[in-house]
């Protein structure tokens, strides 16, 4: 069986004819897949050779990064080809590469558009990357509700259905190009050719505007399961359609984007391999710098209770298992209640009850884990005295309890203020909840040790 | 305009028929996305009054939990309604149903499916949940490859196809029930009627097994952006398919899962407000307990260092800030290799490769914000003298590079070991990061101090 990996081998030693015919021998799966590992020089002299479904193929499962090599390489060496593939790219596709690539590659891959494409090019470039309106693709089939069956299906089969990205739902449209319905083709199918179409369309359409955010669109899809969603106007007009692959991508974006904050890194997001040492450290090393700041002021907190950890040494060394269980417990209730509101199951109005239940919730486990801790500090060594782990578990239960109610409340609040809340969670909260759990645990056993 | 909300209102006061005219007013949208705000009597009576296309569409956009609900509840007040609601619905997300319902509920749903249902049901529950085949369904159109497009279109057109769950991909098998190939309802619409299948078809196809995971299976679908994966078994028989919408929903639940996970959490995932108090601190305590005992571990690396601290009371205020820092870092690498693995961009071979990388970086990273925390130190209060300054900035700059490396060794790590590397992520990684980086600080700062 031909494989990339031995197309790879012999690369040197195949004339172009050769190689166009071993191409077209191995899977669209291998070429993907295996794509990346290809040096530049190969990806170059094969990608020219490949047959023009495959060149379609891979193009659309390639990253946008990939996809601007491709487009430079290609016009680096002439046209040909070029206006070909971007002839048969979907519209959506194309104007990510626009938005995303270098000048001299937007410039190239404009000369070489058809004027259709460039009349749908400029008008897709007026909308926000990040609106629906940015994922939609103007080429979907729309129909008048006074035709029949039969009819709608012999203008699907027909040449004006050629580059729409889906068949599959057809759109009903009124003489103003407003949206007034919509039959999928299944449905088409299932009725009889004489039927008027205004008779079977669904008329309860659930559509979005041209600037509902991406995230508001993709959490559409996943409720209801939809293939393609129709893009408005304020007016009604249909604009544009979002298919279900896009979402997939959103999704996945959006996913990355919430590892990159949980992570405290800034900037836009590009694969690991493919970025610079420098571009790393430039995406790193201004939240840590920013939360190394921060965390000086527990600096301030120890220097202010120094005498009292001169005074009962065991203080100072259960220290750093108190702060790292108030971020434990922190970190679970923001986690869940990050994910309660990504998902819309928490909602803004539900704070005073969920915080009620977490300060509950948060009691428990703190008496759970100051059993522990005096358990684990009274017969373990360095052992300490009872009345010594008291006050720690005393004062741990009060860090537990303070660090599940603010873990749940920092996101619930930002959420409120309109923010993200992905922003409070990890490194920022646990900063914060080590500044205050800090001065809780030193208060409390303060107390302790003052009393008895 | 009729909403769920006005309907709510008013439902005491009006008799079944009226509901039901008004039931049908309102739109699919607003009864999902409200569906929640409904009090369980509320939910009863409307059900019961739907007309059956929202009934079908209403359950297949909720939850697994709020399907049960349903059916307990259609099969408490006798059996009316429930045999058609089980017909219509999706044999994947039925099987969903028999598996996660509780007995009773198992036991009326059983009885109230069809012979042929029932059929299909024992075929499906041979196989893991959390297996492609757990996601598939058998309701898909096969056909043979020496028939016509016509022959196929017609095909569809009949009864045969009314119960499938997508018309828009037609898989070609042989005698045996072994694919060869498949065809889009798109090709088959943009072919003559007299064309044969078998010279149309696609034969470069892209199946699963029955036990490929769904996380592998997801990656399929978002690599190729496909409507439907056929799953096939060790002898390419077609067992059925998997549909994007599934896909969807796996995807989400990964993240979800991948939260708890990263959060530190164990057991199913439960909506948080529909879990008690007590099961969230089952779910929550077990591994706060155990990070506790692990972090204790700090608690004798300090009884060791506690002589040096006394001695030098300046490092004692600066050990939180170190250990934060060396979390963050190692957040920041164990984030960009989860992702870069979940993605499929890093693999295990690439390894030696990323921690070198990841040194240099750590070196970078560790120079600078050591810095930061020198003209921290010296300039503002509590103000430390030049030379404490400089060994608190040299371990911090060890500490950096250590937690770099780390944060991506131990996912790296895990994965090559076979597991999932979310369980390296987080608090378990912190503690341990805590743990070693309190070890590099006080041995650097003692060499430093004892040399000068």
């Amino acid at each position: 069986m031909t494989t990339l990996e031995s197309i790879k081998e012999y690369l040197q030693m195949l004339n172009p004819a050769e190689l166009k015919k071993n191409l077209k021998d191995i899977s669209t799966q291998d070429l993907i897949e295996n794509w990346d590992d290809l040096s530049e020089e190969e990806e170059k002299v094969i990608f020219r050779n490949l047959p023009l479904d495959m060149k379609i193929d891979l193009m659309d499962s390639l990253s946008a990064k990939d996809q601007e090599d491709i487009i430079r390489n290609l016009t680096d060496g002439g046209i040909t080809g070029i206006k070909q593939l971007l002839k048969e790219m979907e519209p959506d596709d194309l104007v990510d590469i626009i938005q995303s690539a270098s000048p001299d590659v937007r410039k190239s891959v404009w000369e070489n558009l058809s004027d259709d494409v460039k009349k749908e090019m400029i008008f897709l470039l007026k909308f926000d990357e990040d609106d629906a309106a940015g994922l939609m693709t103007p080429r979907y089939i729309a129909i008048k509700s006074n035709i029949t069956v039969g009819q709608a299906l012999k203008f699907i089969r027909g040449q004006h259905a050629k580059d729409v990205e889906t068949l599959y739902i057809i759109y009903v449209v009124d003489q103003l190009k407003r949206l007034i319905g919509l039959v999928s083709l299944r449905d088409l199918l299932e009725h009889e050719d004489d039927e008027i179409i205004k008779n079977i369309m669904e008329t309860d359409i659930i559509s979005v505007h041209d600037d509902t955010d991406q995230e508001e669109t993709a959490k559409i899809f996943i409720t209801y399961g939809f293939l393609a969603v129709p893009v408005v106007d304020e007016n009604n007009v249909l604009l544009g359609i979002v298919t279900y692959d896009d979402i997939i991508d959103v999704i996945r974006e959006e996913q990355t984007e919430d590892v990159y904050k949980m992570g405290a890194m800034t900037g836009e997001i590009e694969p690991y391999l493919e970025t610079s040492i420098w571009g790393m450290v430039k995406k790193r090393v201004p939240w840590l710098v920013v939360l190394l700041f921060l965390g000086t002021i527990t600096t301030n907190v120890l220097a202010h209770y120094e005498s009292i950890v001169l005074g009962a040494a065991f203080l100072f060394i259960f220290m750093p298992v108190i702060t790292q269980t108030g971020g434990n417990v922190s970190n679970q209730s923001s986690a869940l209640m990050i994910r309660g509101l990504a998902t819309g199951e928490i909602e803004g109005e539900d704070m005073w009850r969920i915080l009620l239940k977490e300060m509950v919730i948060g009691l428990l486990m703190g008496l759970i884990t100051g059993a522990a801790i005096f358990f684990r500090g009274v017969l373990f060594p360095p052992e300490i005295t009872i009345f010594q782990g008291i006050a720690i578990a005393v004062s741990l239960c009060f860090v537990v309890v303070f660090s599940t109610v603010l873990g749940a409340f920092a996101p619930l609040l930002i959420h409120k203020m309109g923010f993200d809340p992905t922003v409070m969670s990890g490194p920022l909260l646990s900063t914060f909840i080590d500044v205050c759990g800090l001065s809780i645990y030193f208060e409390i056993t303060k107390i302790i040790l003052n009393k008895f």
